[in-house]
């Protein structure tokens, strides 16, 4: 890992400059819904080194992530941030599907929604925090896009969770197969 | 994550109280070998919080991370420390094989050994800097000992290494599947 590379790293979570090599931001599902979405959906304002406001939509996978999309894979340890908050979008204004849609394609939800519980010792301790989607970027316009390599997990507080404040922010990490 | 485990976890990792919630020691092969593995080589005394002096074959491997044995797998991130310094023993007084055997079993070498290459940006950018070793446990003994789910990842410098000063320390990382 370049000299270079590190600061960037640095500049970009936030850390204070002593923290030792090979330390990283990979939260669990619990923590990234309990000590980011949850805060920045009370507080708007909130803005944690390790996750950085972005409108994913207005934005491609490859340039939220150059380093993955550039073939150096995570483990050089090069990617940099890969977590965003971003607001949610509806397609029509009355409606509550959500528009997924860059310029380049489109985000296409896959599998199964997974609900994240909170862990032991937590005060809501085995009730449910939060919705985990699976979502996969496919070039060009639905539903002839196609498919790529690059995923998004997106993170969604529990509305009836009491850390809940508001159902619009969002919890994103991108990656790339 | 309880408090108490979070407690633990930085104990064991030797981190300044402030770390934002979610960050772990998730280190490149590359910065194990020229961050952590180079350095103890140099001086034996060196102790990072991250990584442990554990004699790895006086231990079994679910004495080394009792959160796995207890069927808590990595996400939930109470899996505490998982990197360990152990040096080399061969196996007679005369020869260059290493004994890898514990009280319970055996930890048995598994498909080809891969070679770290230093990254761009390094002294010896391109080169090697050691190679790392896959390994699983066997319980009993060889040769019909009984396959587990228990992995270990054996780092070594490369001897022609210029940061490797000695050949015998080894870094290990032990996880389950």
């Amino acid at each position: 890992m370049g000299t270079d590379h590190r600061r960037d790293d640095r500049a970009c979570t936030g850390l204070p400059p002593p923290l030792p090599p090979g330390f990283r931001f990979r939260p669990t599902d619990q923590e990234l819904l309990v000590h980011y979405l949850a805060r920045k959906t009370a507080d708007a304002r909130f803005a944690p080194g390790a996750i950085r406001d972005v409108d994913l939509y207005k934005a491609e996978p490859w340039d939220l992530l150059p380093a993955a999309a550039a073939g150096r894979d995570d483990n050089d340890g090069e990617d940099g941030c890969r977590y965003f908050f971003c607001a949610r979008r509806v397609k029509f204004p009355s409606g509550v599907r959500t528009n997924r849609a860059t310029r380049a394609g489109y985000w296409k939800s896959t599998g199964k929604d997974k609900v994240v519980v909170a862990p032991h010792g937590h005060d809501e301790g085995g009730g449910p925090l939060g919705v985990k989607k699976t979502l996969v970027f496919y070039r060009g316009r639905a539903p002839r896009g196609e498919k790529t390599g690059w995923v998004m997990h997106e993170y969604r507080l529990v509305p009836g969770n009491a850390s809940c404040s508001q159902t619009f922010a969002r919890g994103d990490q991108v990656y790339k197969c």
